[in-house]
C-alpha cells in the first residue's frame, strides 16, 4: 500500500529530499520514496508500506536509476520482514519488478541472504528483520561511499584524458542523487568536475520517451549551479559535429562480463556518434552492475515497455484534457504500434573505460573486469556482496 | 489573414485532403492550407488571404516540408499578386520565413520572376497575377510529377541495393504527400516498395521535437496500409544493432554543392549509425533542393528554433491544463536552456546515394551532382528554373 504525501520547501538542493529513505511511525515501519515520476513538477512522497507498493512503485518508475534500485530492493526484503510477510515471496516479486538493472537484484538478495543467515544462527523472526534492515542500511551507506569513489576516480580520468579543464560533457538519461545513496554515478563525476572548477557546460539529453534528462537531470543541475543545455536526443549529433562535446559519461543497469554495457535506450547511439568523433565515451556504474553470470551483450534481457509510453504525450502530473488509455495525450494516429526498449547494449569496443569505486578499466577487457571484481569482492567480502 | 476550416470525412486518404491547394471563392481567391500542426487529431484547413498570414503559418510549421514549401511560396506570390499586395515585399517575406530549405525561396523566385516578366512584356497587373498564379500551377504539378519519378528511381535503386525485396526501412520525420505536390520524397519511395510487396516494415522514427514522424508520417503510413513501427529516434540504435534495418530513406531541405545534406535533426546520428552498420543511406529530393551556391555543409544556415519546442511538451490541438508560454506543459525545470536546431548537416561521405527525379547520384561527388543539376536545367529551362 501506498500513500502520497506532498512537501514543500523553498531552495531545495537535491539531496534534502532524499531519493529513498526508512522511516519507524507509530504504526509500523515504512519506505519513503521520492516520487521521481512527478518531478519536476512536484516534490512528492510515497509511502511503501508493503512489497507489492514498492513493486508497482519500481514497474511505474517512481523510484529508478540501477544503483537505488539496488537500494530500495534491499529495504523492500526489510520492509517485508518488519511487517510479517512472507520475505522470499517478496524478495522474488521485488527481484524480478524490471530485468534490466542487475542492482536490484543484488540488493533483494543481500537483505534476503541476511534475513536467512540470522534464522539459521538460531535468531527469531524480529532478529533476521533486523538484520535484513542493517543490510539494506549497510548496502545504502556503501553505494554512497562508491558514489564518492565514483567521483573521486572518474574526474581523474577526465584530467587524464581531457587535460586542462574546462570539459563540455554530454550526459543521457538521469544519474545523480536521485539514483543513488550519494551523488550518483555519472552525474557525480560531472558535478566533481563542475566544484572543481573544471565543468565548461553540462549537455543534458532529454531522454525519451520518458524524459529523465529533461525532468530530472536538468532538475538536478539547476539545483547544483551548473551550466547546463538542454536538447533533444536527436540533437546530439549536431553537437558532436560541430565539436561541443568533449566527453560522454553515462551510467549502467548491467555490464556483461565482456565489459557490454546495458544502459538507457540512446547510450548505444551515443557510443557510435563518440566513436566516429574520436570523443572518449566513459561509463560510471558500482562494482555490483558487473554481472559476472551474463557472458556477453547478447546474453542481456533488455526490457520491452509498454507502447503508449511513445505514443502519448505524458508530463509529471500535470492534469491532461483529453488524456487517453496510457494517461497522456495521443500524438500518433489510434492503433499505432511502438518498438520501445528501456535499455540498449553498447559493446565494449565503444566503450573509452568504465569507472566503478574501485578504479577504471581502460580498455575494456574480460579480464580487466574480473580483476576489478576479484578486487571489490576482497574489499567487502565476496560472501556478503555475491551470496 | 487566416480562418479556419474544419472538416470531416470517412476514411480519408491522405491525398483526399490536400496539402495545399488555391481556390477562388466570390470574395476573392485565397490559398488553402491542411494545417499540419493539428495532424493526427483533426484535418483542418487553413485559409490564407493574404502573403503575411503564409508567412506565419510557414513559421509555426503549420505547411512544411521542403518541396510543399516551395510551391506555398510560390502560390503566396501569386496571391499577393492576385490580391493587389506589393509582391516584391511579399516575395521577400515569403523567402525569409525559413531559412534552410532552399526550395522556398526557389518557389517564391520563380513566380516572382513570372510576374515581373509578365509586366516587362507589357501585361497588365491582371496578366502578371495570372503569370505568377501559372507558375505556382506548374511548379505544383512538376513537383508532383517529380515525386512519381523520385519514387520509381528510388525504388530501382533499393532493388539494386537490396536484391530480394523484403525491405525494413528505417525513416525520419515526413516526406510524404503532406510535403509534396504528389506523393513525396523518401516516403514515396517507401510507398512504390509497398506496393510492389516489397516492403517489410517502415520503421518510423518520432523525429523529436515537433514529433513528425509520429503525427504525419504514421498517419500516413496509416492511411496507406503499410506495416510500420513507430520508435523514439533514441531507440533506432537498437534497431541497426539487431539488423534489422536493411536501409535509411530521407528527404532533405538543402543539398549543398558538394552533397551535404541539410535535413531534419536527427538525420546525421543516422547517418553515421548506418555507416557504423554498413546500411544504406540513401537522401531523396528534388534537383531543386540542391543548391550550387552553397558549396559545402559549413556554408548551410541552419536555423536555431525556440527552446519551449523542448522544455515543454505539445500535442497536436488539444487543450492542456497548466499550459505554459510556449503553450505547452512544462517537463523541465523553469529556466533550463534548450539547444534546439531544426536540422542538422550529413557529410556526402556518409550518403549512400541522392536520388533525385532526375536518377540517382552514387557516389556522392561535386561533379556528379552538377551534371545532374545541368541535365534537369537542359530539361525543364534554366532560365525559369533558376532565375
Amino acid at each position: 500500500m501506498a500513500d502520497q504525501h506532498a512537501q514543500s520547501h523553498e531552495e531545495n538542493r537535491p539531496t534534502e529530499i532524499p531519493a529513498i529513505r526508512w522511516d519507524e511511525p507509530p504504526e509500523g515501519p515504512v519506505l519513503v520514496l521520492l516520487d521521481q515520476t512527478r518531478l519536476p513538477a512536484e516534490e512528492v512522497e510515497l509511502v511503501c508500506t508493503d512489497a507489492p507498493a514498492l513493486v508497482e512503485a519500481i514497474r511505474t518508475l517512481a523510484v529508478r536509476g540501477a544503483p537505488l534500485l539496488g537500494i530500495a530492493g534491499a529495504y523492500g526484503v526489510a520492509l517485508a520482514a518488519a511487517r510479517g510477510f512472507e520475505v522470499d515471496d517478496a524478495a522474488d516479486a521485488l527481484a524480478s519488478a524490471r530485468p534490466t538493472a542487475v542492482n536490484l537484484s543484488h540488493g533483494v538478495r543481500r537483505a534476503q541472504a541476511a534475513h536467512r543467515a540470522a534464522l539459521v544462527a538460531g535468531g527469531d523472526q524480529k532478529q533476521a528483520a533486523e538484520a535484513a534492515l542493517a543490510a539494506a542500511r549497510a548496502l545504502h551507506k556503501e553505494d554512497a561511499e562508491a558514489s564518492a569513489r565514483m567521483a573521486e576516480h572518474g574526474l581523474a580520468l577526465l584530467d587524464e584524458l581531457l587535460p586542462g579543464g574546462n570539459h563540455r560533457i554530454l550526459t543521457h538519461c538521469n544519474t545523480g542523487a536521485l539514483v543513488s545513496g550519494g551523488e550518483g554515478t555519472a552525474f557525480a563525476v560531472a558535478l566533481a568536475a563542475h566544484r572543481a572548477g573544471r565543468l565548461r557546460r553540462l549537455w543534458v539529453d532529454e531522454t525519451r520517451p520518458l524524459l529523465q534528462g529533461a525532468r530530472l537531470t536538468a532538475y538536478e543541475a539547476a539545483r547544483s549551479g551548473m551550466a547546463y543545455t538542454l536538447l533533444t536526443d536527436n540533437a546530439a549529433g549536431s553537437l558532436f559535429s560541430a565539436g561541443e562535446v568533449d566527453a560522454v559519461l553515462i551510467g549502467a543497469d548491467r555490464i556483461a562480463a565482456d565489459g557490454s554495457v546495458a544502459n538507457k535506450v540512446g547510450s548505444y547511439p551515443l557510443a557510435v556518434l563518440a566513436r566516429y568523433h574520436h570523443v572518449p565515451f566513459i561509463v560510471v556504474a558500482p562494482v555490483t552492475t558487473v554481472d559476472p553470470d551474463t557472458l556477453d551483450g547478447a546474453s542481456i534481457e533488455v526490457e520491452q515497455r509498454a507502447g503508449h509510453e511513445v505514443t502519448e504525450l505524458t508530463a509529471p502530473q500535470v492534469p491532461v484534457a483529453g488524456a487517453e488509455a496510457g494517461g497522456g495525450i495521443p500524438v500518433a494516429p489510434l492503433g499505432t504500434q511502438a518498438y520501445n526498449p528501456a535499455f540498449d547494449v553498447t559493446p565494449p569496443e565503444l566503450v573509452t573505460a568504465i569507472v566503478t569505486e574501485e578504479g577504471a578499466v581502460s580498455p575494456v577487457t574480460t579480464e580487466a573486469l574480473a580483476e576489478l571484481c576479484a578486487r571489490s569482492r576482497r574489499v567487502v567480502g565476496g560472501q556478503v556482496d555475491h551470496p
